[in-house]
């Protein structure tokens, strides 16, 4: 064979991405967060398809589009594992409250007046912006109107769990659980062709879903391999109810009533019982650490080492932006490292790479998702994050992880792609228009606030 | 008196600055948290002569330099008051490893090979790149080759207290402590008339220097009213060791020996009695909270909130480069405020304007030099950050405060002055090439990081 007609046998493909560093995080179900470098990654339809030394992946493939990337360390996208999109709206609305007078003066009224689909479709459009800004390539939300979260989603071509939030009381959203399950359960049926969203159920917490409620979803959740995402363990008090009015800790019920297995993901879980860190482990639920949020509302602390050493899947969010108050997962990242040290007495807790791994493949399995996304591995879709190491912040660079988890901002994001779109380009979105989302925030901030003033 | 005369009234001054908001932080040693907004400041002679409504401000001052600051809020510049600049060439060079086991095996060798001159000239520099480029315009220094730091800081125009280095052991910079006490005091006398210079005693810690030495320090620090900087009562370990060498915790050894006034900058503070807090709140001593250092290396957890209702001073430092891994004030402050509040239980712990009065007047006052800095206040320096609100991380903006707290990063600074210097512009430093810093940070990298995989 000549020279001519192996150049001729090169496979066209989408793009090609040549970064200075690449962190797969995981490897065949393996942890992989030992960064190559010299190596490229072709990306088609979607999907990457290569991950070799430049070289020879160059020698196999051709693009019209090859992405230069000096400096730059490439991760799997992270996937914010807990939030409220829609609420950052009411960012920094009111701080430094106790939780029940934050959400009984502030939140609830705020929410009673202002949530509803305009208000729900404009907070989840600047909090994707910000995320997207930010690397995060998924997202695993809870709040009303999740069918507006999925339209601006699958719109923006963002990739997001979509939680088919259910409360025994009504709200703009559903008249009672009945009603939420249905109106969820129909929504997903309206997107079950999106290669972008996934649904779960999201019953908002022990305390606000009966007994009924609950059995009937863990039914559900069983019969169509649904995860169910719900706050749980968030705070002392939520405990102490429960043993008031169930004579059980929440956990404890929530077994009872088959909620407790692999679909389950568990976001906050600040206040465990050894045997209630065995039982999560038994049963193979997945935890979301919101450490931020958790400090910020004096929740508590989740013991995300003893999770860890007990096996269980860990993934990171950010909570909401009314309780944290950004949706920025490099500083959940290097707060929950050095939160589990402070915590546990052990500097070697909750290491770099853990956080790394937690905010990436954790997420990504929590949501049960992770044949798709987080990491970067043939087959999976582009979700991908390039993170700008040639900074004098990131300097000296001994370790590209350690700088990416205890250094790094979000700042120094400049491309991301979400199933191979790319989203931001040289640290700027690529398809909306900045200012006219800080004006539209900025009309709601005067709406709420005006209103408030005359409350 | 005709128009034409009034206006040959205007005093000419060297800038004005008109931001969208202007945070005093203090006003005539009272807490002026509130923002001004349609103000300006006049600056004349490194100093801010007039601060006032816009157009009243333009009637008596006109300037060839007026900087238009439209979406930006106006803060005193950030005080570092704990760091050990040169250590930034440290950074990342070894994660999640328990104190004993990071000091010994990494840190100690690792300076006792590279520390001289040149590798603090360069260290220093890194440093006050990073730090200026995040909003900081004074650092409180302790480390070796202290004549460096005081002649980058002067070259490039940073304000900065220089720790006079005391141990009882040699070092590359001094054979023992009376020593060391010569050298820090001929150098204090080399920079009497700088204007961005101040010197403080740095006995390194109670285990590391005699009561000997300490005694002098305070004979000394009482006669020449000199801050004393030390780490005291960091980890429990070293309460323990105090108490089997000294029968008595180290705070108690120092008031004997006649250290414990308003001279003394005591810094990390995490083990504390309650008899204790009420000792440092009756003589005046300031506290440096570095939780990001006091987290990573499980040091444990400085009671912030206990120390700010005992009506004791507290700063905030970062700590150096190798326990934290930045120099970044935002992140210090935020979480500063977070885990106070889960420390404590109390949401309301440690507001986000109690931490952004620690960060720049707290420091102030800590060092002594909240005469000239800390606040923005007519007939101080001109040391002010400008920080962009203008983003989608800040939208919606009901508080400038929260925001500057619990949202913004380093990189929405965007003009730093020092004296009235313009060290910052559109978040660029103004007079050194971030390349060329990159090039010297990489170059010391390789030579660290090779001596290693030799060692």
């Amino acid at each position: 064979m000549s020279q001519n007609e192996e150049k001729n046998t090169l496979s066209q493909v989408d793009e090609i991405i040549t970064p200075e560093w690449i962190i797969p995080v995981s490897r065949n179900g393996k942890r992989n967060l030992q960064a190559l470098t010299k190596h490229s990654i072709a990306i088609n339809k979607h999907k990457i398809v290569a991950i070799s030394p430049t070289s020879q992946l160059l020698e196999q493939y051709s693009t019209t589009q090859h992405v230069q990337l000096p400096g730059q360390a490439l991760i799997p996208g992270f996937v914010n594992s807990h939030t409220h999109a829609a609420m950052s709206l009411f960012k920094g609305l009111s701080d430094d409250l106790p939780l029940m007078m934050w959400l009984e003066n502030h939140i609830w009224p705020a929410e009673k007046k202002w949530v509803d689909n305009s208000f729900c479709s404009d907070g989840v459009t600047l909090a994707v912006a910000e995320m997207l800004l930010s690397g995060t390539t998924c997202f695993n939300d809870m709040y009303f109107q999740p069918n507006m979260t999925a339209k601006v989603a699958q719109k923006l071509g963002m990739r997001a769990t979509i939680g088919m939030l259910v409360f025994d009381f009504p709200s703009v959203w559903g008249t009672g659980w009945e009603d939420y399950l249905k109106k969820g359960l129909n929504l997903r049926d309206d997107y079950k062709h999106s290669e972008l969203l996934s649904f779960a159920f999201a019953p908002h917490a022990p305390y606000t879903v009966s007994d009924e409620a609950l059995g009937k979803i863990a039914t559900l959740s069983n019969e169509l391999s649904i995860p169910v995402h719900m706050h749980i363990h968030e705070t002392a008090h939520e405990i102490k109810e429960s043993l008031s009015k169930y004579g059980k800790r929440p956990l404890k019920r929530l077994q009872e009533l088959e909620l407790v297995n692999p679909n389950l993901i568990a976001v906050h879980m600040t206040q465990l019982q050894r045997n209630e860190i065995e039982t999560v482990a038994n049963h193979g639920v997945s935890v979301v650490h919101c450490p931020q949020s958790n400090m910020k509302l004096a929740s508590g602390i989740s013991p995300v080492q003893e999770l860890l050493t007990a096996n269980i899947n860990v993934a990171l969010g950010t909570d909401g932006n009314a309780s944290n108050n950004d949706l920025n997962m490099f500083s959940e990242m290097k707060t929950a490292s050095l939160l589990s040290k402070v915590y546990t007495g052990s500097a070697q807790a909750s290491s770099a790479e853990d956080m790394l791994y937690a905010a990436t493949m954790g997420g990504a399995k929590a949501l049960g998702i992770d044949e798709t996304c987080g990491s970067i591995e043939i087959g999976k879709a582009a979700d991908l994050t390039s993170i700008n190491l040639n900074t004098i912040q990131a300097q000296p660079l001994y370790d590209p992880v350690s700088q990416i988890v205890y250094t790094a901002g979000r700042e120094q994001v400049t491309h991301v792609w979400v199933n191979g779109r790319l989203q931001v380009e040289d640290g700027k979105l690529t398809q909306l228009d900045e200012q006219k989302l800080i004006s539209m925030a900025t009309s709601w901030r005067d709406k709420i606030q005006n209103s408030r003033a005359n409350a």
